[in-house]
């Protein structure tokens, strides 16, 4: 299987910690998006958004980020996606909120608003933008810290994947001035999640990449 | 089982019409926002952010309406769920890009810009996010219109869950000024998706809703 994905973003960071805590080995192909490598004719047939990351197992092509994730993990039994309907739900529940909330409405803007405008020359901040996404940061900030006291993880009592979902923005979060610190238990828990061996292994290459 | 939503909101229609597909009998409590039954001591414990629909099992309170489709698909065999770990993914892919991207930067702004704001008197239209909300629903309308294009159901040759998290915005259509017109094969799809027998029997309570 091989994944096309963009090294420095949270989106294929995820993927890419969870296929390594699953023990599955995935080739990286590098798109390069400011050489327009995700608008050739080749990528569109992959993903007919553009966007990455793309999985690619025989002819099956799989893009969005949560979907490869419970793809892999259901190839074999583990630890991340017990085989329980609750436990599968509630997962589920979390990537959602991942997709519709932290990411669409807190982290991403954020990330673009205060780490890649300036990065990449992308122009001023839209300081309306920042408003609100700092709002919506703090409003499900709290919802994570709340939902997070008593517990260690986000369902159950190991890491799922849950933490692999929800946790990736925050290897950002210096550079893209995300508040953590304002929140105990999500500080103590991405501390945990920035523990696991699967992203020790891979947050590196991250952190140069981003 | 019971379901606290909202009878005029697509978040809640899917849960419902999924429910009814399945043949599972889903007790159902309306949340009327605008008495603050969502701000509740009691309703915040099921629904930590106030969201709404929520599904309460027992003591399991699920919150995420894809979360909620994929719990009641998993209870037993179905044709919306196919116990197949590709099919699996490729309904995940479209449920992740309902949240992401076709309800969050598409459908869900033109509906309350278009029609939630003159219906509730929530202040004039904002131009800008019509604009970025119109472009958004071209681009992703031009993308599933493509998928289309040879199919007539998103994933496989049944309808999925897919078809229910896709479709339920444009139930909304007329009101919201949604262009699926402009969309020949998306059109003709939603078509097929209105016609079947769970939106039947689910539809006309929620066109009286809305």
């Amino acid at each position: 299987m091989k994944l096309y994905g963009i090294s420095g973003s949270p989106n294929t960071w995820k993927v890419r910690a969870t296929a390594h805590h699953l023990g599955i080995d995935l080739a990286f192909a590098e798109v390069d998006i400011f050489k327009g490598e995700n608008r050739t004719r080749e990528f569109l047939a992959l993903s007919p958004s553009g966007r990455t990351p793309v999985l690619v197992d025989g002819n099956f092509a799989l893009w969005e980020s949560n979907a490869i994730m419970q793809f892999l993990a259901g190839l074999k039994p583990n630890d991340l996606w017990p085989d329980d309907r609750r436990a599968r739900a509630d997962i589920m529940r979390w990537q959602s909120w991942q997709l519709a909330h932290w990411g669409k409405e807190a982290c991403e803007p954020l990330i673009f608003e205060n780490m890649l405008k300036p990065m990449f020359g992308l122009g001023a901040p839209d300081a309306l933008a920042q408003q609100r996404a700092g709002q919506a940061f703090t409003k499900e900030a709290a919802l994570l810290d709340r939902h997070l006291d008593g517990r260690p993880w986000l369902v159950g009592d190991a890491p799922t994947l849950a933490e692999y979902a929800v946790g990736s923005y925050l290897f950002l979060a210096d550079a893209a001035r995300l508040p953590v610190g304002d929140h105990p238990r999500l500080a103590a828990w991405f501390a945990r999640v920035a523990a696991l061996p699967s992203w020790q292994a891979t947050a590196p290459a991250m952190a140069r990449a981003a």
